[in-house]
């Protein structure tokens, strides 16, 4: 693991980050349907251009997949990640077409300290990724887990507890 | 592609169907990170016992790429499936560890005509995965798209645009 640079105190809300770029090949769209989707128009070209995608794209996992890659090799790689609960509004807009180039921009929403964990904090964010075009093929939020660079102190604690459960 | 068994006329609110298991090895779940998410914990034995997991466990979107598998080859390869336009309430529930039998559930929740093409319908189901000690790993909810056995009536869609939207 390369050296932490982001605990939880340095993901302020409303930070956004540009999360680079990669582009994607029909095999590596075939390849990843092959194992996890395959329905033919992840598939095969021909049954593609028969189905509503009008050509052959790729599997709405396969674009998770890829968003995730951008945020580890540009983000989450240093940073305290701990992992996420889970991801909600995941949204697959436009199809993913092999040669796209897709781009994901990474918005922090909240912020706040486990009730639970006194050494981690959780983060909301969103993710939005666009093909070369600037048409937005996939959306998303989720929460993450980050190590804390100090730990909560007991007044933070006691305003946590005092405050109305959101998330 | 497989004969059509299931239209979306086929798929009933409240039907229930086991969509089999499938066991991953280290070597798969280090063979999606080093694809997709390569954090120390998805890659590495010893990064993975000193972590939050207490060891080696797959991505969360491995853990999804899988459910899709199992949904392709024992329900979808079979239906008039057109895809999805996203997913909801994803959760990560337990961590998924080598040597892990996964079994998928799949209840559908609610059916719809769509509005705006008579030739395709809308079911909104849920997802659960357990593994071999019964322990709910994933849940999520999703929308798919269905070709219809027989396109909508101009009755269905007077009474479709008379009703509440929801969704």
């Amino acid at each position: 693991m390369s050296e932490v640079k982001y605990y939880w105190e340095d993901l302020a809300p409303g930070s956004v980050r540009e999360l680079g770029s990669v582009t994607v090949s029909a095999e590596e769209i075939k390849d990843f349907a092959g194992r996890f989707d395959p329905q033919p128009f992840h598939l095969d070209e021909d049954a593609a251009s028969r189905s509503i995608f009008g050509g052959l794209c790729a599997s709405g996992w396969h674009t998770c997949a890829l968003a995730m890659k951008l945020t580890v090799e540009n983000f989450l790689r240093e940073s305290a990640s701990m992992g996420s609960p889970g991801v909600e509004n995941l949204r697959w807009l436009k199809p993913v077409y092999p040669g796209d180039t897709l781009h994901l921009r990474h918005t922090i929403l909240e912020s706040r300290p486990l009730r639970t964990r006194t050494d981690t904090g959780l983060v909301r964010s969103s993710w939005d990724m666009f093909n070369q075009k600037g048409e937005k093929v996939l959306q998303m939020e989720g929460y993450g887990m980050f190590g804390r660079r100090h730990a909560a102190t007991s007044e933070e604690i006691a305003r946590l507890e005092a405050a109305p459960v959101k998330g």
